[in-house]
């Protein structure tokens, strides 16, 4: 983490944003193969080469972006404002499991899978990726251990826990968001929430 | 299925056996975006022109690995020569989540993750992607009603269930096998086996 901030330290944060809504809009269009500076560029109200002053290849910019999306879950939630940890987890999932309908977040998930399957031959996208999945990985956990702090979720790993459920949601990308495997999206979300009703949930019924 | 079946019809089955090979082996050393027809020929003892002679393009070659790998599930699980649908189920489950130190097999899952996240903009790569996936789900889905039928799992809905399992199978190939999070694949693992154990084993125990 610190590596990777290091490199942005001397670029303006308008800038990095800036690199980031672009990168993130021309994503959802073109995808990463597809992608070029000129249609990075074409998605930003600043110049092609404002974008490019301070990074040397498109991989520079997509690490932008990808950084600057990796506390997204933890901030979603911030923003509900949810405290009780139940809500907490069925609203992460939600999120994590994408609605296909959302055009632009089934885009941009499709997207990540590619950054992803690119991650083992380049360091540059492979870096940022890796905070990224254990930010999320961290988020669901730090749910998890404040459920079971407080009684309403079982005594389970709550990493273990974290790494399944978000194994089950990256999952989803290929065959429901990609394939556009409908019914089988809403399977996987019905199995998932009784899951973690049958498994993780404490019941008050005794 | 039919289109992509019709249009192997002239093209002997020696030629598509060499092909689905060529394409599997260049696949696991390039992945797809580097992927190039001079690669595949590398990878053959045919000539590339012999190779390339019923088929035009990269994605034309690749359809016909895609096509070929449809059945490999059903395929290994009636090599193995298992009558148990538990010892099936927990079969199935280990050979769709790869052993991480399978080089071959860790290259080739990573690479259909690259060709997913092409399936929404490529109907050559879509319509196999499509098939291999549905027969994996059918294929989980008839243990499970084998497994319901003589008692030994419990009576889910066997393709619902078989969704959630290939999503949580699915999900690993980013975070185990591209991003090499080498504990998350241990995680997931365990908590698939013990979700199959406590969710779907009938216990003898009364």
């Amino acid at each position: 983490m610190a590596n990777s901030d290091e490199r942005d330290t001397d670029v303006p944060v308008e800038t990095r944003e800036e690199v980031a809504r672009a990168i993130r809009r021309s994503l959802a269009k073109h995808g990463y193969a597809a992608l070029t500076t000129k249609k990075v560029g074409a998605e930003s109200e600043k110049s092609e080469s404002t974008l490019f002053y301070h990074y040397e290849t498109k991989d520079d910019l997509i690490a932008v972006f990808l950084r600057s999306s990796i506390g997204w879950l933890s901030e979603q939630l911030e923003t509900l404002d949810i405290d009780d940890p139940v809500e907490q987890l069925t609203t992460a999932c939600e999120l994590l499991l994408v609605d296909p309908d959302d055009e632009h977040m089934r885009a941009i998930n499709i997207a990540v899978m590619e950054l992803l399957s690119h991650a083992p031959y380049n360091e540059t996208l492979r870096e940022p990726l890796l905070e990224y999945e254990h930010h999320v990985l961290d988020t669901l956990a730090d749910i998890l251990r404040d459920g079971i702090e407080q009684g309403v979720f079982h005594a389970v790993d709550p990493d273990a826990t974290a790494a399944f459920i978000l194994s089950t949601t990256d999952g989803s990308t290929g065959c429901v968001l990609a394939l556009e495997m409908d019914d089988t999206g809403e399977m996987i979300r019905t199995r998932l929430f009784e899951y973690i009703e049958s498994e993780l949930l404490v019941q008050n019924t005794q």
